[in-house]
């Protein structure tokens, strides 16, 4: 057998990074090679022209979770903006191999002009249902997995991870501190994502800078280190920074550390913050430690390695916040969402795959939430584009169930929505998920790119969430909380 | 109790990104907002001035492993030149209150003006040694926490993955595929540490721009949907990529898109990859057809799913080679590699935290790695700085083991240095690990910021990997490889 590595096609770029930490003009390599040989291959055989419809969706939830969330749309709609293929990446391509001529002037003159459906951002979604559909020649589109699924996959991760903690935090509020522990990029759009689930701030400046995300911090062990004692630390920090800042308390012992914050600052102090030891015990001690003291206003702030279930165990104690980082950025056990990117249709005709295990559902889709009588979420359709379900889907020939439990298995009774919720649908709606985002190549509302999006996001996540069934809301591991009922024929 | 959420201190950028997708000017910003805070009082208390000694150490490897790698050095060196505070960093840090005008001032003069040591890049390392030491004023060194553990964090729980992949795969080469898994700029630095620690190639086209890593790619399973007959689809392939093409198979019938492979490109069709069902019986199956067609140098690639333990199990069948995509842009189960960034030394005086659960050890130090006489290591051994070991260091007064088995508890005899291995150090040597990186604030030898110094790290990777135990090669859950002894007081 030959030596199958030594004829691997590659790609080498010659001289290296001009800037290697890096001035970005464009985001068109962000992707795979194989979608350029598939690019000039397709322009070849023709394949190229052929209308085309791709889908974004998962194929199932990490195990336990009740549902997903689709984050990263803004994010996706500014790279697109970007995806341009200029001198210099052009002659990378072609200096390498990997397009020919002709490819490259189709390049040269590349533009997304096609169309994009999506769930808004902040959606909570179910497996097996369209999240994202981009329509358009075949080269135009296929030119678009990489970049859309690393996106999607990274955003939705840690925003399906957040939702999650701040249910279980209720009304406390929580800071994103996560990142140091992801990779310095992934850290601003985890900040991002984290604020579009509900989390209050973040420790990252960039997500300040670039998202207008609340950031948040005081002071690290270090800075207690850096002074010859505790105290003279928490009285120079109180000194540049208030008695309302959050004086860290564990660095040596921590009943030693409440104290010395307290003589540092008086009863006025703001909060303490708590990165060690057992949180449960460490909150109740300090409280009434502080309560002793006469800080009885003086809040306790908990960080240190918690997720979405050691913070539900703390409910009953009385911390006031809590910080998140590492179980956050990497998505509390499920660091990438499994959406995949599907041709469902060429030319009008419904194309899907027969992989084992790996099967697609071929054809334009639309999807709709139904919601009963008080308004809250019962089942996803997914329907062929264009039909109008009727009240009976769930008993159409093609129907079949995904992904969920059928709606007479539900495990428990229909609920009221909540009062506050302010439901997206009403009562017995259905709400199509599915939204126009990209038309003719155009972002149709653009400021979802920027910071107004985000935050219009924040509120949509809230809303469609408080709309899902009580169950949805529970960290503890069960089904998807909707099912999904799929009424699209075989191909 | 007041409500806290209210009285977060927070900064919120005015008018949001005027780049959205950005050209990235600076580094400075990617980093916590309580680096600000603690630089603004230790300015005012004087702490700011002091020498600081600051160490990046892992408390713990990932369950299972025998070591990590250290990798993100010379992305971090390259970040480091552009960590600086220009005139729109300090309006957003000014205009929102981070950091008043005297704290301004100084950002704006900023320069990192001290030294940093660590471990060559791609360089194993156990828990509990310092791989990185930053030092100079405390200031200069406190800024760069979240940067410096951004970076090693996320390359590192990469290239320790990647590494166990690469041994698991014997001679076959790896292909990286996961960008689509991962935050589309992580994606890039996981192709960079794949390929530090021995993948072959990269799917990601920008790390072939920016690194320099060999790219590769041919086709997806959309490619073949787009066109009225897999046959077509393979023909067109093969009529612009050529008959040493790589034909993705299994869309439909695997043995169908096999005789269809074959039939398109002739039986010297180069590779054959199958990307669903079971591997093993798939090549098995895959390799019998192919040789009845008469394509008996036709290579298989499998993909899909596949993490160290998988690749290890089908070693005993004809695969050719590997893509692995989300077990490796996700560190197999371990996201993040667990540095932490301490500060030891203040002025002279060792410090250390004693937290619970959280201790460190205070005072600068070296480490240094043994050898028998086989040139095999044997212990690294964590010393003060400036002290030389005795051959007696394990049983020296303030002796410890820790994060690994004591030299008298390791599960083999002394074993042989692989015959190519090319010993670092030699036999019965010790071979400091900690090299001077930056001096004065520059980076010693710049090219290690390129693709020049990653392919030098790559090489450094493969001949110190040969240098540890046998039993570090093994991809099976067991205890670190090495011992790691501490001879540092507790201050």
């Amino acid at each position: 057998m030959r030596h199958w590595h030594a004829r691997i096609r590659t790609f080498v770029a010659r001289g290296g990074p001009r800037v290697p930490n890096l001035v970005r003009m464009s985001t068109a390599l962000l992707t795979d090679h194989y979608e350029l040989t598939m690019l000039r291959a397709a322009l070849k055989s023709g394949a190229a022209h052929r209308r085309a419809t791709f889908e974004v969706f998962a194929r199932s939830l990490p195990a336990g979770r009740r549902y997903g969330v689709v984050a990263g749309t803004g994010r996706l709609l500014a790279a697109l903006a970007d995806f341009r293929f200029g001198p210099e990446e052009l002659s990378l391509l072609t200096g390498s191999g990997v397009v020919d001529a002709a490819t490259a002037d189709w390049l040269a003159a590349y533009r997304f002009s096609g169309a994009i459906r999506g769930f808004a951002e902040g959606e909570p979604f179910l497996p097996g249902t369209p999240v994202l559909v981009v329509e358009g020649p075949f080269a135009e589109c296929v030119l678009l997995e990489t970049l859309t699924l690393s996106v999607l996959n990274h955003d939705s991760a840690i925003a399906a991870a957040g939702a999650r903690m701040v249910q279980a935090a209720g009304s406390r509020p929580l800071i994103e501190m996560g990142s140091r522990r992801t990779h310095e990029e992934a850290a601003v759009a985890a900040a991002r994502a984290a604020y579009l689930v509900g989390f209050a701030a973040t420790s990252n400046l960039e997500a300040a800078r670039r998202w207008g995300v609340p950031s948040s911090g005081t002071a690290a062990h270090a800075f207690t280190l850096a002074h010859p004692t505790e105290q003279e630390a928490f009285e120079a920090q109180v000194d540049t920074l208030g008695v309302d800042t959050t004086l860290l308390v564990d660095t040596y012992d921590t009943e030693a550390g409440i104290a010395a914050a307290v003589a540092a600052a008086g009863p006025g102090l703001g909060a303490i913050r708590i990165d060690s030891g057992d949180p449960a015990a460490g909150v109740r001690a300090a409280r009434a430690q502080l309560d002793a003291l006469g800080a009885t206003e003086t809040r306790i702030i908990v960080t240190g390695d918690l997720d979405e279930h050691s913070i539900a165990r703390l409910a009953g104690v009385p911390a006031a916040g809590y910080g998140v980082g590492t179980s956050l950025v990497t998505g509390s056990g499920a660091p990438t969402a499994g959406f995949v990117y599907k041709l469902v249709e060429i030319d009008g005709r419904p194309v899907a795959k027969t992989s084992v295990g790996k099967t697609t559902r071929g054809g334009r889709k639309d999807v709709l939430r139904r919601h009963d009588a008080g308004g809250v979420a019962v089942v996803d359709l997914v329907l062929p584009a264009g039909e109008r379900p009727g009240g009976d889907a769930a008993s159409r020939g093609h129907s079949q169930t995904e992904g969920g439990l059928a709606p007479s298995a539900l495990d428990g009774p229909a609920e009221q929505a909540q009062p506050v919720g302010g439901s997206l649908a009403g009562p017995g709606r259905d709400r199509p998920l599915l939204v126009e985002l990209v038309r003719d190549g155009a972002v149709v509302d653009p400021t979802v790119t920027g910071p107004v999006g985000l935050r219009r996001a924040r509120d949509h996540h809230r809303a469609a969430l408080a709309d899902l069934p009580r169950r949805a809301r529970d960290v503890a591991f069960g089904h998807p909380c909707l099912p999904v009922i799929t009424s699209v024929p075989h191909p």
